[in-house]
């Protein structure tokens, strides 16, 4: 027997969530506020609408830690098979609580709907719980604190769920564990390993917890705080996202849930300038990841996919001469297109992209994963060339990503990195 | 009590599955395996590098199901608790097996790595069990077959647990199973109602189970067949599938993990044929589909993004006439984006498409959410409406989708549906 912990245990019930292809999301998104409120989960389940089966995962849930979270099986229908299972698991009677029937009864019938008997299963609770209040549904939630157990029970519809735990579970959780603050903070243009020098020594300060993890747009640090209290978290977390900052300078482009395309369109707006490109090996990419910001009608122009060589002459005004001198894929021709997309689309900045995505046409001198990006500003050209591993998707996306970067650094007045 | 039952319960075993934002992906593999066997999944658990939890874990698990698969735990570190939860949890002692230890010395050997008494670990396992030979890795699985039940444990490398289940595993589980066979239809052009309409009496078929979903390029139709053997479930899912096709016509565009831009890149080609585009609304998008394909510079050309209105002037010859006329979304301006990609771009075929992606800049007149596209085939011009509903990000993937449909149709030489 395994002495209960203070951590959660999570149960999602339904049997489609055993369905093939089926990414359980309830359990995953618990463990993400549990973590927050400094407690950990130490299981997660899943079993279907099968009554014994319930039990014995809440059974097995409350043996093994001080807070269990249920979720799903709690409507009106045969399938909801959650109340019993409770009970089963905690060895309680399930009872009828006749208030919350009158209560249901007459809620239908404001709402002029006829009220069927499938639905008092809904004011049926384990002996000495308490409801919890549901106020987007009629399933009411269940809540059974007893021999230093909290035990919790929540309808499977997400946004339910999710407005019945910060409202009504968060708070009950609050003393359970160590509070926990998370930032995320995204860089541009350096390296893993790059990332890791200028802030490893950070990593040991007390009360904190940091990771580096590679995200889709670059280098993302993770950092986390703990304290006694939610201020003194907070205040943690914040002395070393200061710090970090430091650090990392003009690298840094974004916390959370800000993108590099977001926040290079706010700099161009602010700016009052505006983008256009023209895009060999990323066909059109980098302006379709432009253009996903909304409103970004106010600083893209429009572009030239340049796929074909003979194009990147019509359209973009590269001279057959560079292109046969240099070949399709060098900064001579980069920095041609961005040119020619600056001046075609009369924009401020011109972005050239030109690049072996691969899987084929590499050769020995010009592999796959090699790609020249170039930055005209009117004035001068900004240059960057990238030498990638990867296949054909990462290559692509990688480019597009510092084609950004190389147009933030620039907005920013800062070098490349 | 439950009585077990013709099911598996599958165990995913390590504490990093346990943290936020982590989505457990062996057991879902495993699921999607095991319903071709015709086992159904009746719980799923995840738990931590705690022997006594994985004991508890799978105690629970062969009480509930005649088969349970353990993932992970199985290495040689400290962390790795699996073979003692497993030997706990079967009531069985643990047991070194003295010839599998001689064996892993020998393999250190012949490597010249040195073997660290840790290493040893790898020759345990509880009485009675067999090990499963691990031809990716040095951590053996296991398999315990006793009262009725079959319990294996396999390694948590995703390419190891992977390739024995398929190697060891389902062999052993041939004949406990109703074989099921699988195949996803692709439909495009029709609504979910109208797929629906067409096919719904085949959904009866005995011996089969059939389902419409949402796809990310338009409607899927996963339809399934069980018999007593894999030849017959797999006749009936043929007949299935022919008769679909039937109904489906054209609007059939593929198959399993077919894309929409692989499909219309083969029939380019396949014709010798090229393309082009003019995007407005979609900003590069398409063209970054259609390029997503390797080999794509064998079918198309380039294209022009003519995000203002002076950019479809300018890069696409379109008329300030036609533009002042019709407005920039209009049938007209689809038709002149058209004609200039195939111009300009010099292809086969010109793709034009304008519209409103929102969440700004519609009206009642022209809403968010409409969409113009045209195709030149030098002869002609064949045009699409579109209506749709959503945010930008679903407004913009599904223009995409109608457009490659579009050229996909003119390709095959059938109507748009």
């Amino acid at each position: 027997m395994v002495p209960a912990s203070m951590s959660a245990e999570l149960i999602a019930v339904g049997s489609e969530l055993l369905r093939p292809g089926r990414h359980e999301s309830n359990t995953v998104w618990l463990a993400e506020r549990l973590e927050r409120l400094g407690i950990p989960v130490s299981g997660r389940r899943i079993v279907g609408d099968d009554p014994a089966r319930i039990a014995s995962a809440v059974a097995a849930a409350v043996r093994d830690a001080r807070v269990v979270i249920v979720t799903g099986g709690l409507g009106p229908t045969e399938d909801d098979r959650t109340r019993e299972g409770l009970a089963g698991g905690l060895g309680k009677a399930l009872v009828r609580d006749e208030d919350r029937l009158a209560a249901l009864r007459d809620l239908f019938q404001r709402f002029g709907r006829p009220f069927h008997e499938s639905q008092a299963s809904q004011a049926e609770l384990p002996a000495g719980a308490e409801f919890l209040e549901n106020p987007l549904g009629t399933a009411p939630g269940i809540v059974l604190e007893s021999d230093d157990r909290l035990v919790f029970a929540v309808p499977g519809v997400p946004a339910e769920m999710r407005r019945m735990f910060d409202e009504q579970i968060a708070p009950r959780l609050a003393g359970f564990g160590t509070p926990l603050r998370r930032r995320t903070l995204k860089v541009a243009g350096r390296t893993e390993s790059q990332v890791d020098l200028a802030v490893a020594d950070l990593f040991d300060l007390p009360g904190t917890e940091s990771s580096i993890l590679i995200g889709s747009e670059g280098i993302e640090l993770h950092l986390g705080s703990r304290g006694s209290s939610a201020e003194q978290a907070g205040k943690r977390l914040a002395d070393l996202e200061r710090r970090m900052s430091e650090r990392l300078g003009p690298d840094l482009y974004g916390r959370d849930e800000e993108t590099l395309a977001a926040v290079v369109g706010g700099l161009l707006s602010a700016a009052n300038r505006t983008v256009a490109v023209a895009e060999s090996c990323t066909a059109g990419a980098l302006a379709a990841r432009i253009t996903s910001e909304p409103g970004s009608s106010a600083w893209f122009r429009g572009g030239l996919i340049v796929y074909h060589d003979d194009l990147k002459l019509s359209l973009a005004g590269v001279s057959s001469e560079l292109l046969e001198l240099h070949g399709a894929v060098s900064p001579e021709v980069a920095e041609a297109l961005a040119r020619g997309a600056r001046t075609r689309c009369a924009a401020s900045f011109g972005i050239g992209v030109t690049g072996i995505a691969g899987p084929g046409g590499g050769t020995a001198e010009k592999p796959v994963g090699l790609v020249h990006l170039a930055l005209d500003d009117g004035v001068a050209i900004h240059r960057r060339r990238l030498r990638q591993f990867g296949d054909r998707l990462l290559v692509r996306r990688r480019t597009v990503v510092a084609a950004l970067d190389l147009l933030r650094r620039r907005l920013l007045g800062v070098e490349t990195g």
